[in-house]
């Protein structure tokens, strides 16, 4: 579920983008179990003088969304509401499906890429205030680089969903990075009743993210902790696998504990998105 | 998907209800296709105050109606929202599905029970203005005799969806009733290409209706014909079977016509509920 000023703002956020993004999010948690989407059905609520071109727009999005992943929308709701939210379900198939309980001590810990990237390009729309319409290659003004700044905002704003398949056997344990590493990484751990010891300097981070936290003043790695949004894939697989995904730590019996270059523990003040607290 | 203070008025109605119609409604949805529902997924978004109390209520209403219509609730997603949003996805199955566009001139129109009592049992709530806890058989005192508003409150509190399955073979085009006879009966009709004459005699009027009309001083085909939420099936079959259904009319080739005792046309001032206009 979607909702308007919880999971996007319009001022930054065209309805083309948020079509796109609608998609993505749902099919990262079919790709996360190792399944293939297949549908999609989607229930929208919008305001009754919403215009007819944004609307359009919106579903200019979904449909390029659909394309990329090769769906079909075949239904859903159509209601008035004050703010936008739209709900997506997508179904999908999987041989074997993978959960996140399948982790065991000794397993190494993988993501599909780097991490950081969405949370910081929204800090950055934060400062830019208004819409950055990438799909048609308009380029704002502001004070770091825009070949720095683009890719963080697109994966803020259009992500990709990672698809599993060249690892999918070999994995033991899955989840999508959307609340943020720490988090996904407690709740896989929880579900595996196990810890993980991550290596920070391993911490795949884009030359895009340090430029733009340098800018920032804020440290990547509270991007790349913290942040939410990456929908990178966060896995496990035995340390016999040869697996092509960037290694950043292991499972270990219990707790979980951030290294720093020289392995000693690394405190944390920043803990994700989360909904309820 | 049901919108506070567009689908529901929390003044009113209880979250115990609220859950029971949420899934209610969205079995009314497979059952009009002549599916058998199996499971559900459900996207909330609530307020981060909302109490624990209310929350936990929520879900037994769901449960409850969960194990009426024997569904199982696979998955879903959480999220804040400034106003509660519940959006479902029932999935079933069916050995033969069962459109709007099947109904050919000179087939019967059927409905499976009364009109018009849900959006009269909302037209009581408004004048009650609090919760009616009918699950705890709690009892307003208003100006009306309770056992002639119960039954109208119920159906629009928590309707149950009516099981196609005694007539599912002989249907040639169905739909469930939510926006009101007269829109749903154009929906089918035109996606059947037909028209519709409606005997307004012949339509299955409760005696509650009937008393609670009076009281209210709007005439029943009002809520008969223009009133939402009744979540009976309207469906279509051939002249020569045998159906254990209310006859309210047949399928012509084009137009919709409300008939009068006498057979003279009746002209509309109502129509139903719609999001958008």
């Amino acid at each position: 579920m979607m909702v308007e000023n919880v999971h996007f703002d319009l001022r930054w956020t065209t309805p083309f983008q948020l079509g796109f993004k609608l998609v993505s999010v749902n099919v990262s948690d079919i790709y996360a179990m190792g399944g293939r989407p297949s549908f999609m059905l989607l229930n929208l609520g919008a305001p009754v003088n919403m215009n007819v071109k944004c609307f359009n727009r919106l579903f200019d999005g979904i449909e390029e969304a659909l394309r990329t992943y090769k769906l079909s929308l075949i239904g859903g709701d159509l209601s008035s509401s004050k703010k936008i939210v739209l709900s997506a379900t997508v179904t999908g198939h999987a041989k074997k499906f993978i959960t996140r309980k399948g982790a065991k001590a000794g397993d190494r810990i993988y993501v599909t890429g780097c991490l950081g990237d969405s949370s910081c390009g929204l800090e950055l729309l934060k400062k830019i205030k208004k819409p950055v319409e990438i799909e048609k290659r308009s380029k704002n003004k502001h004070g770091l680089k825009w070949n720095f700044a683009l890719p963080l905002v697109k994966r803020h704003l259009m992500p990709l969903a990672r698809d599993p398949e060249k690892f999918i056997g070999k994995a033991t344990s899955m989840i999508d990075i959307s609340d943020g590493l720490i988090i996904d990484l407690s709740r896989l751990c929880k579900e595996s009743r196990a810890g993980a010891k991550i290596y920070s300097d391993r911490l795949p981070i884009s030359d895009e993210l340090r430029e733009a936290s340098e800018y920032l003043g804020i440290p990547p790695l509270v991007f790349a902790l913290g942040g939410g949004e990456d929908y990178e894939l966060l896995f496990t697989a035995p340390a016999s696998r040869k697996i092509d995904a960037v290694c950043i730590g292991e499972i270990t019996r219990s707790g979980i504990n951030i290294l720093d270059k020289k392995g000693r523990k690394i405190k944390l003040g920043m803990k994700g998105y989360q909904h309820f607290v």
